[in-house]
């Protein structure tokens, strides 16, 4: 069992991440947390204001010397406009009159389509939207970036394993069809400003967020994260919350602005013929199975089971909610047709959307490594991986 | 905290079903039960194998006289076949001799691409694919549907809500783009034979079906759910497994052959800006909360919270792993090329999963209803959400 | 993960055991769960009734040829007096008329002190007590035996391992002081009528037994429970429920009638001094961890991790709340002082709640193990935990 | 569904708590928290090291202008010690040389008896116990605390439940018979060098802390747990893991030294013959339920479920497992005979131990009150929970 909770808001202190049932012997630094972060923070259609977050991030627990320790990793995200907020998001009770004179905390009747702001008033039974945005907010994916980052350490001292994302499309723009990127073209994607992989698909998608900017718009798009170096074995058919297909699309659908998860060719999939659609089996001496697939249609997913192919889920991001050409709600307070509130956002958060998503293919991945391979530190686990390896080796 | 648990193989004596946390007072009996086990043998493209299925149903725990009783309920679905399997499927050693005459135990060692037989064998260390295939064989929804019906019959009693669910595409043929079906319109639907709402679709499946058959192939589709007459307030923009997107895609991508799911118009949202992406706020009396949208892009979930508008999900399925036109594999046991192994099986089975699919959705959407509404026993439950809505009424 | 439920009422047609996430591999037979139902009826003081209970037990998924597939093991338990029962506990409604000539029928208005009768019906609005004590009833033990009885099965497989429990004291008759029994000691345990260890003990509870039943009362009291043959490292301190002792405690205190739990010495050890409390190392070549203790006041517990120590608690069991010599209640119709209803029930349910609580503590430690080992077949189980022992055996 | 998690060391920079699910509008405050880390800190027997503790505790999520918020609730409590123990528990990689210069890092190389020291060592595969006594120490129960104090403020303004504890023994020394403490004496209690009751007990225990510090000695003793206020209803009998005992068992035994646990009367109870074991029931008109009990034997528990007496739990704690008098143990380096590594610690920690146990009995109740009311905000599980009183009041 792998738990992973996150607290904070966007605008309090800090956010912190536990993760809890990491076995201990993993490699993470301060250092590690921070790349990843600074990775998230990539992107072109960012909004100044994401200039502001330096993530100043801090491990509270769970990690000594570089290397966790069995008991829970905790992590805490500081909040560098924290002061600007102090009184606004005060956790304790603050005098009516100061508050009065924030206008920072100016309640926001005028709940944004598409956001989490007006059923969670509704649920909640709050006036305003404040106490909804604050924890709706993507803000948080922050602390499960930092939670994923030693669950992706994890993977790739256990099995070498490494993940990669690229965005696909944004809005109408795609990247043309080709090869697969690999781990050695990370860094050629994450200098894209669009996190994109091909050249062309990066020219294209550049010019689609200059002409949504131009527009006052937003714009959503598809990201594509690719786990190399699984072996068969992770996930099971035998019961459906033991799928990994099925934790892998609860988890990526759990993100804040994601509308579809598709494993392997997805919605395609659907659209072909069987003989067409599943990935043919042949010999192949001196693979861990002793054999390799024509194609990779199934994503490394069969049965809910990794199959030894690379991992390969793709995501659906909608627009972000908060559009510059407001668009028509009602005030909660009035009941008045009204503008909904703008709260300063991106045009695009699709390409920083990539790190987040690998973060939590990582957790899920991490969790099905442990409960087939077990162990309690890093040396244990592998050992017990190398058996199965051996094993697979010998029989097929 | 719902609790749903399936057991039993395809070719075993019986499917078992265990739904624990359903509150007492729900009314469900067995020919609720038996009549979705037959919608679910609903379908064009059924092999003749099916028509065996008489799923004899039995509630062995948990209803009394007509209602749930608060504790666990259990329902077992006896396999009609089970005679011809008693010895090869037999729970208890049977002698190698008696064994070795039986034509139905001979070792299947040349796994489908498509299905979990591979992987499966890898994983748990078989021979060959007999202890995968009975598991990971779909006849295991029918014990998820005979959960999911108690879950509907709750949501409908509680809620006044029907689940409407329909065939939006097999292979190329798509259903033409129109209305959304009601709950009026289910039994139109039912009675198409590819389980499409319009006459034209279901012309162009059922020739799409027709073709595939004749080519020794088989193939995928989409399938929409809608539910209707939720309440606004279900899931929660909290903590990412709280929420209903996050819920409905992993139990969604948890039946078998589900390759995509998507949330209202989910990728094609993707590719969309923000001002045509989200769904405007208009006031509008007498409504629950005092207001109404311009359009559902969203499926009904915002910040994965039901919104009042019907929830709206897509998902799609791979064709069938089994193509009579055999695929390409490795025999497990020679290590030499081979054709897979031939279960009998459909060409499609695009529209009888729409049946699971619905369930899956009930047994989703019923535990968020329960977390929010908490109580013991239906009136208790209905009680608190009469609560609430009169405190949303009041409100807005 | 390994999960149980069970589903099934007292006077229904079946019990229903789901044990989900046994690895395959696992030996057990029908019989293997027959023998653990019959000593389960074992014990003086039952009542007549007891008797009926032949517990035709079918074993319907997860099991074949013996062994364990790895999906989920279902078993059904048959209730042999159904068809006395089949109209007053029909699932499907029953004509009124039908029922009202049903003694059996008869609502029972008088809730037991002690028993879930009265705080069952006002948590779930029922107007008597038929629907609580249905399911709260003891019976439902025999379904936690059967799923224990697989787990009991994989223990020994794996580890050795042997559960034994025995009869510490009844009502005011205590065993005496004496070395635990063992393994080797089961037979004699179970064929004494009180299942007491020493022929002492046996008499003094015998007699105890006798004049309660003579004074038309009931009477409770406590069982040891001792796992032998366990490796160090199951459970953790690292999160308070992963603590062995804390799983144990909320497992043993679930079952009917139980009131206390104390691990290895437990209440008695918070009467002494520290110095006298716990369990001194010494070395011990040849040992798996080269080390052996002067005691075992711990239980074999350790900051809640086994310390490869015989695993000892003992838990309390009240007298039955079904009491001859009716105890003061009130009509919950008329309003009325009363008598308290009276099912037939026994004297004294402390012998056979033993393998209750070894099925619990079974299925317990199962679940460390598997947590701890990982693995998805025995094979792979026992080669994680061998290659755990010899790096124990290295470093020590 | 409530969630707690803790992390931190007991050297490291910070603890944190987060506690998920819990609704909004509770009103609680830094002060809150505060107040109860000082009573935590109470107690005659602490060492000088304690006077340390100053438990500077921060929010850093889910609570906001003293109410909570919806979303989780985290919250930071400092180390003071922390700028001692920067090296040696630093998250990052030390230089070694700076390390070996730090007698704070010397390898804690001979296992306390009683502690996780040596198992934990054994399961993580540590050559030290170091990083299993900074996760397996009592310090982390503060933070327990904090996500306590939460529920505890949420179970007063729902139900106006107070949560009561007192030591009942300490060694030998027992607190006479007499009437239960109620809410109201509680100051009284927290005055007592031991938090006890009567004064005469606070002298017999006062006298055996100072035998046993005068002997270099630790010592153990018992304490009760009661909660006034709580309605009928709260847990279930319909499956072990929602009983009401089974969790609160599960989750007392979780905390660290615990080894027994009993609910009500507990281990006498199964020295009781039934008609002297249960609690009869008296007609009282004008109470919730109508009903009232001669005696509270079953400490508020029948079936599982609340039955409107008060919920009373007794915990045995063992002496402290750092004997100043050292225990025999084994250098795990050298092999040879040693006396245990002694940090310091105090003689008793037994008087705290009430805060902390409060502060989880608070949590299981707070758990089983939502799953029984629902509801997102503090009006809504309060217009519940007075909807389900008045249905009680009105049938009984």
């Amino acid at each position: 069992m792998l738990r992973w909770m996150t607290a904070g808001e966007s605008h309090g202190p800090a956010l912190v991440a536990v993760l809890e049932g990491m076995v201990a012997g993993v490699q993470v630094t301060t250092a590690d947390l921070g790349e990843q972060m600074a990775r998230r923070r990539l992107g072109f259609g960012r909004s100044p204001r994401m200039g502001f977050e330096t993530d100043h991030v801090e491990i509270l627990g769970g990690v000594r010397h570089g290397l966790t320790q069995g008991g829970p990793v905790a992590v805490r995200i500081e909040n560098a406009e924290w002061p600007k907020w102090e009184t606004v998001m005060a956790a304790d009770p603050v005098d009516q009159e100061v508050l009065a004179e924030q206008a920072r905390n100016e309640p926001l009747t005028r709940p944004r389509p598409g956001h989490a702001d007006l059923p969670g008033m509704q649920k909640y039974g709050f006036d305003e939207a404040r106490p909804v945005l604050e924890r709706a907010s993507a803000r948080e994916t922050a602390a499960r970036t930092a939670a994923g980052t030693v669950a992706r350490n994890f993977l790739r001292q256990l099995f070498g394993a490494e993940i990669v994302s690229h965005v696909v499309s944004i809005g109408g723009a795609v990247a043309p069809e080709g090869p697969l990127p690999g781990p050695e073209d990370m860094a050629a994607i994450d200098a894209s400003p669009v996190r994109a992989f091909d050249p062309a698909g990066t020219e294209a998608m550049v010019a689609e967020v200059e002409a949504v900017k131009k527009a006052g718009d937003t714009v959503g798009g598809v990201i594509e994260v690719i786990v190399y170096g699984l072996p068969p074995g992770l996930g099971s058919h035998v019961h459906w919350d033991r799928r990994l297909d099925s934790r892998l699309a609860g988890a990526l659908m759990g993100v804040q602005a994601m509308k579809g998860v598709e494993v392997g060719d997805g919605f395609t999939t659907a659209t072909r013929w069987g003989s067409q659609a599943h990935d043919e089996i042949d010999r192949a001496e001196g693979t861990v199975a002793g054999v390799t697939r024509r194609s990779n249609r199934a994503g490394g997913l069969e049965g809910g089971i990794t199959n030894g192919e690379p991992l390969r889920v793709r995501v659906a991001m909608k627009p972000i909610s908060t559009v510059p050409r407001a668009l028509a709600t009602v005030d909660v307070v009035t009941g008045e047709p009204a503008v909904a509130i703008h709260q300063r956002s991106d045009v695009c958060a699709v390409p920083r959307a990539g790190v987040v998503l690998e973060s939590v293919v990582a957790l899920v991945v991490a969790e099905a490594a442990l409960e087939k391979f077990g162990g309690d530190s890093l040396p244990e686990t592998k050992r017990n991986l190398d058996g199965y390896l051996t094993a697979l080796r010998e029989r097929w």
